[in-house]
């Protein structure tokens, strides 16, 4: 792979549109579940304490959501409360995540049902959830307090219909602030079908706990799910707000989806051969875990005496530093590297084939395009 | 309280009309979670046997849904989705509850996190809360297949703008199945507020376990968010579907609240003094407990030195089968018990009153009245 590129400035520029709605929003929650949200998120402390200039991750998602929103047309702020919800529902899925795999670290911090215990660890996970769906349906009181969007007709806590404007008349009457009734209607299923697909692969996930050995389509659907789902519905997000019609949304979800699959593919081979001063992981982490990434699929699906090798040594239940050394070099001489190499450029180049067939604005296009780059192309 | 009444018809008739629907809902997830979801709504055993005739629960919130359409001059039917979504996260909510609370059991079965673990617990709770927003802002697929309604256009797994109908509009055109887009995207921002409430108040609850004394005001906003959140939805979400005006949408929710504070009221008494025999519980079930119920609110608010001796009982870590009965004795002389019934009574006729002024059909009307008083006439 080619050196690591400099930060695209969309990620920059969306984390400053999207930080401070994501701010809003959070601190909607209740008072006993703020806390943990803001710990969970980097920005305060376990004693509550604020953290500076915390903002964690590396802003991917909500650079898809503004950039969606741009390449239809519209300004990138339509797609924040878009953003947001991708935010929250990605940090929802990490904080139960965590509680189903007993990850007591993340970010090199106690995770949250480390520090706060699993009840409220699932409780605050679930507030996440149900804040995603009102911040599309309502951001009135959520992230658009500010003036960016406000809700025409609240009465009595229930939505007024506001009409709908249908595709491709962005700048319709009768919109709900930013966005119309109909489109936040379509970002909501756009987030609870992402939920639900990244649930499935979660359970997928689970369910090859237990077998010895899985396949590479396995490997891809159980991905797919996992970590193409909400990838899909950023890079759409922002154009189903914008009032996109359905070919461009249908392009842009084919994109974030790609993206996804390539992402994952590179984090499985960082999982393996990873630099730990650039991972922080140790090395050959994945196989240490025994987890059935796709270097480890793909080396097994070739069969012969290595793959038989492999497979035994994955079958048995500690690995010694040595096995897992063997372990990496067998997944590498059974082409399961390579394999994976080829996934991650075969992803990028259907990502960025999506791109430029859709009629979109050509700098977000091209933002688009590097911002897939830079996915694939990272060290961490 | 007067004699338990007869269940009134049109739980049976709700029923009938919801539970072919909430299995067809269920049955789209995936096939490593479905058979938990079986398990726990009763359909199935722990070896996923499918069990005859089993239906769990009242019945009241698809009732609730059901009725709320009629309310507005629309078939049942239209509020199946709604009925269906607020089943799902009524059961979710159960779900992630019992992992909360640690509870083993539930109706005499092994909870589902005992029976398959925590971390299966959440995944399966988590997927109910998307599967309820899929099921209200896409009944393609999920619980209208069988054509009580279907969605007129999707493409590529994105819901196409079928246009909006205004309020008072039911009978409009472009609709989505029974109902339209913007109808879809009222009724999932009616179901996310509904579950955001049950969880602050769900949040409230277990911030109660750490405080040694609860006053009333307290307690009601926990049992509002808790119980009250979510048949203010039920109350509501068929009319909404409906397309009903929002003074309607207002005082079903209303009602529902307001029920659901007077079944609450009914519960915390059947907890302390209801018949073991019919509750399956044993006596002052809550009081051993050391739950921080309405009863005991309102008895310890009263002051003088049966709430101080009633206070130090509860503050104990365990309690002798004396002391229980000594402290139920203490929540009555204190006024405890008749305080709850009051306030059950209370809500009963103000949740009686929200129905006789609204603008609303006169049998659906009849009905709603009938199953208020027989969900605070029950007995267990």
């Amino acid at each position: 792979m080619i050196p690591t590129r400099s930060v695209p400035d969309v990620l920059l520029r969306a984390r400053d549109l999207v930080s401070p709605a994501l701010r809003r929003a959070v601190r909607t929650l209740s008072p006993e579940l703020r806390p943990l949200a803001e710990y969970h998120l980097g920005w305060c402390d376990a004693d509550g304490r604020a953290v500076a200039g915390a903002d964690s991750g590396k802003g991917i998602r909500p650079a898809l959501a503004v950039l969606s929103a741009e390449a239809v047309g519209v300004p990138g702020a339509v797609g924040v409360p878009g953003a947001v919800a991708v935010e929250l529902v990605h940090n929802y899925s990490l904080i139960h995540d965590d509680v189903v795999d007993e990850d007591t670290e993340r970010r090199h911090r106690p995770t949250v049902w480390a520090l706060y215990g699993v009840g409220r660890a699932v409780i605050v996970g679930d507030a996440l959830v149900a804040l995603a769906q009102q911040v599309v349906l309502d951001p009135h009181g959520t992230c658009l307090a500010d003036g960016v969007g406000a809700v025409g007709a609240v009465d009595d806590g229930v939505l007024l219909p506001a009409g709908e404007t249908g595709p491709g008349t962005p700048g319709g009457a009768d919109r709900l602030g930013s966005f119309s009734l109909g489109a936040g209607a379509r970002a909501a299923r756009c987030i609870a079908d992402a939920n639900a697909a990244m649930i499935a692969g979660q359970a997928l996930d689970m369910a090859f706990e237990s077998v010895p050995v899985v396949d590479v389509a396995g490997c891809l659907a159980m991905e797919a799910g996992k970590t193409g789902a909400l990838l899909a519905c950023a890079s759409a997000i922002g154009a189903i707000l914008g009032g996109a019609d359905s070919a461009t949304v249908a392009s842009l979800t084919t994109y974030g989806m790609e993206l996804g699959l390539a992402f994952q593919a590179v984090d499985d081979l960082l999982g393996i051969w990873g630099d730990p001063g650039v991972t922080g992981k140790p090395a050959w982490s994945d196989l240490r875990q025994h987890k059935k990434t796709l270097p480890v699929a793909a080396a097994l699906g070739e069969g012969g005496p290595e793959a038989e090798e492999l497979a035994s040594l994955l079958a048995s239940e500690h690995l010694e530093e040595s096995q897992v050394a063997r372990a990496a070099h067998l997944v590498e001489i059974c082409g399961g590297r390579q394999s994976a190499i080829e996934e991650a450029d075969r992803r990028l180049a259907s990502a960025l084939r999506a791109i430029e067939e859709a009629s979109i604005d050509p700098k977000a296009a091209a933002e688009l395009a590097d911002v897939a780059r830079f996915v694939v192309d990272r060290e961490h």
